[in-house]
């Protein structure tokens, strides 16, 4: 069959996987979850293919260790699923609901987003995350995982979907591409595919914005700043710096650039440039920096840098307005944080500082959907639509306005005959638990 | 100044404006109350003048009645302005909060987007509108409004806009467009704008949805439909089908195209038929429909065409799935309807047709903020991510997550040192009003 013939037949399924039940959904999770445990080894095995590969290959360290699929990671992704099904039904919530005139009844209730394209770095784990979360938000999902785990992922994904058929959700709500080239295919697949969640590199990531009319949710680059305060305590500002730098200096919420106010740069300086030293990280400063501690000097380009790496790039400001104005400058609204004592100077920073994540006295690595306590993500994303941040279940519902009437007609309400009354039935409200 | 650098500023003024409270937005909302009744004479009078240019320039009907504002038109906008005083603040609203560990509390709050441009037909009492939502919700308004009403809307525009100024909120926060020109230049600002919202005809929505990186909310044409099944009470569905059909001919919640169940195909048809002879309304339809009543034959074509005038298609199908089918093909996820006194297959229609809105039992012209009582609205989305539907005050926030620490770093958690806690401070709920 044609390639994009087959996303159509995605897209039709979608309907129908819209309407199943919690109790259908969940059936499926746990039969995903029996069918894993039973093939276990057969898992393994495609994924110590795709270790020797990848080692033949001369595949880094970080990626090899992202790729391997054991015991443990098994067990980590089996406990996401037992989770994911005991979670209450993110569909067929009724988000409020009003009655517009006698008989004639409004309700907005949640629905499924319809059919998402995630494309992933190559890790086996985030295909079994990725389709547990789409399993249970009704919607259907068509995955493409990193090439270097591809026989782990086709073993992985043959497995999840025959579970999948077999609990009796539609066949054809799941969908696996593993050439590179089909992502350009589905790139064009505007008219079947209602979101595109791409995680990787920034360059691929603004590959896919910049050639597809599909609404993306992600990030591209991960520019996150922490900001030293004049009242900042300069104890706590040492070690949340060097975590925020290498506690994985890989991650987009790893800081890349830190602004010290002037106050505190003298006291502050030498501190952090011992404890950096300590870890291998290069600093590189402007001539305020250079004036108190050695560095590389900086140049505008680092102030629109993610480095990824062991380097990290300061400055000194004048005020709190002047850190702002900088982030909202050069960052890219993903986490920024201050490190501050002062409860106002804070609240300011977190209420102008236009990211997804505003945090005082905390690095930036929590910035994460498993740290905020949502079980597993899809992505984090840095849009302001939609869901923003670390984009857990909630982040793939959408909603629909269902009314429910019994002969109305518009004409009598504009001619005034008959008048709305519009009486809330429901309504969402803020409980303190 | 050049354009781009006058909508860069605009972007700047975003944060200042994001960080001002619901107290100074209401002071600025009365501001422009105030001034409007103040210069009501001033923008007649430019009014006078647009409407005289419409007539020497053939503009018609329909348009001019849109374009005419008037005492009446003036009271409507300024209780509008009133009501949107009255509401809570759509901004700082904590949407949860958890406490991830001792000291260490997450926060999710309501923000506005950013800055927003918003283009819409030629109806002055849309400017006042869109800009006073926009006030409300904290978001930056980049206006173009149709080129029949430039007097009025220059007027309105500063009039509006000294008033917010003068009540202190940020100069750049609102900026008017008058060249069509300046609306290619808008759509390549994708640094500066957060969102676009066309309103206007399918071909124009089109354009702007293929010629910008920018997010864009709304919807190109709207195809709706109304399925009429077997055990529909047909005294309701003729009433039912001319409202939607010919209320108000030109809306995008009109009917466009209506499903017939065949067992009811005989006794409905001649009914509908005189129904719409009294209205005028052209009949196209299938040779099933032709085997009962005089009508146009149809071609596939008409599966997929927005009339916008008195024209609907017709055609029978064997069952409610067979309609779904239909209408998630053909339709446009706007507004459609099934006539039926049957509970489930309602139900059944509703979970699986993939529409903003999903109706049983009354015209699909309700589509609509104001009839939805959501107060003003700035156009319906068809897309499914963010606002979907009528869009009004709650489309136009967006949240980000505030997290408050006392210096914790990720390495206590990763060495699994300390544990995360999760307790919920605040949550979500339904309450029964």
């Amino acid at each position: 069959m044609l390639f994009q013939e087959q996303i159509k037949m995605v897209k039709q399924a979608a309907p129908e996987l819209a309407a199943t039940t919690n109790e259908q959904r969940n059936a499926a999770l746990a039969a995903v979850r029996t069918a894993l445990q039973q093939h276990q080894e057969e898992i393994f095995e495609a994924n110590r293919q795709d270790m020797e590969q990848a080692e033949a290959d001369g595949v880094s360290g970080p990626v090899r260790k992202r790729l391997k699929f054991d015991e443990g990671k098994l067990r980590d992704v089996m406990a996401g699923i037992s989770d994911l099904t005991g979670m209450e039904d993110p569909l067929f919530q009724t988000q409020f609901a009003r009655e517009l005139d006698e008989g004639l009844v409004l309700k907005r209730v949640t629905c499924p987003i319809g059919v998402i394209g995630v494309i992933f770095e190559a890790r086996p784990d985030a295909l079994v995350q990725i389709s547990a979360l789409c399993i249970k938000s009704g919607n259907c999902a068509i995955l493409k995982g990193g090439s270097e785990a591809l026989r782990t992922n086709r073993t992985l994904f043959d497995i999840i979907h025959r579970a999948v058929i077999n609990a009796g959700l539609p066949a054809d709500c799941m969908m696996q591409l593993e050439a590179r080239s089909e992502i350009n295919e589905l790139l064009e697949c505007h008219d079947s595919v209602d979101l595109l969640i791409p995680r990787g590199s920034n360059a691929f990531v603004q590959y896919i914005m910049n050639h597809t009319k599909i609404p993306v949710m992600g990030h591209a680059d991960g520019i996150c700043h922490i900001y030293v305060d004049k009242e900042a305590d300069l104890a706590k500002a040492v070690p949340i710096i060097v975590d925020a730098k290498t506690q994985y200096v890989s991650a987009c919420n790893t800081v890349e650039t830190i602004l010290i106010h002037e106050d505190v740069r003298e006291q502050l300086l030498p501190m952090l440039k011992a404890a950096l030293d300590a870890k291998q990280v290069e600093l590189r400063g402007t001539k305020e920096i250079a004036a108190v501690v050695d560095c590389v000097p900086a140049t505008e380009m680092d102030d629109r840098t993610e480095y990824l790496d062991y380097i990290l790039s300061a400055k000194t400001v004048k005020s709190v307005e002047e850190a702002i104005v900088h982030i909202n400058r050069f960052g890219s609204h993903h986490t920024d944080c201050i490190i501050t004592e002062n409860p106002q100077t804070a609240e300011h920073f977190m209420n102008l500082v236009d990211s997804a994540g505003v945090y005082q006295n905390c690095s930036t690595r929590f910035a994460d959907g498993y740290r905020y306590g949502f079980g597993a993500e899809v992505g984090i994303s840095t849009g302001k639509l939609h869901a923003r941040g670390p984009v857990g279940l909630e982040g793939l519902v959408s909603y629909k306005y269902k009314l429910y009437g019994s002969g109305q007609i518009v004409a009598d309400y504009a001619s005034g005959e008959k008048q709305f009354h519009f009486k809330n039935l429901y309504k969402r409200c803020i409980k303190n638990a």
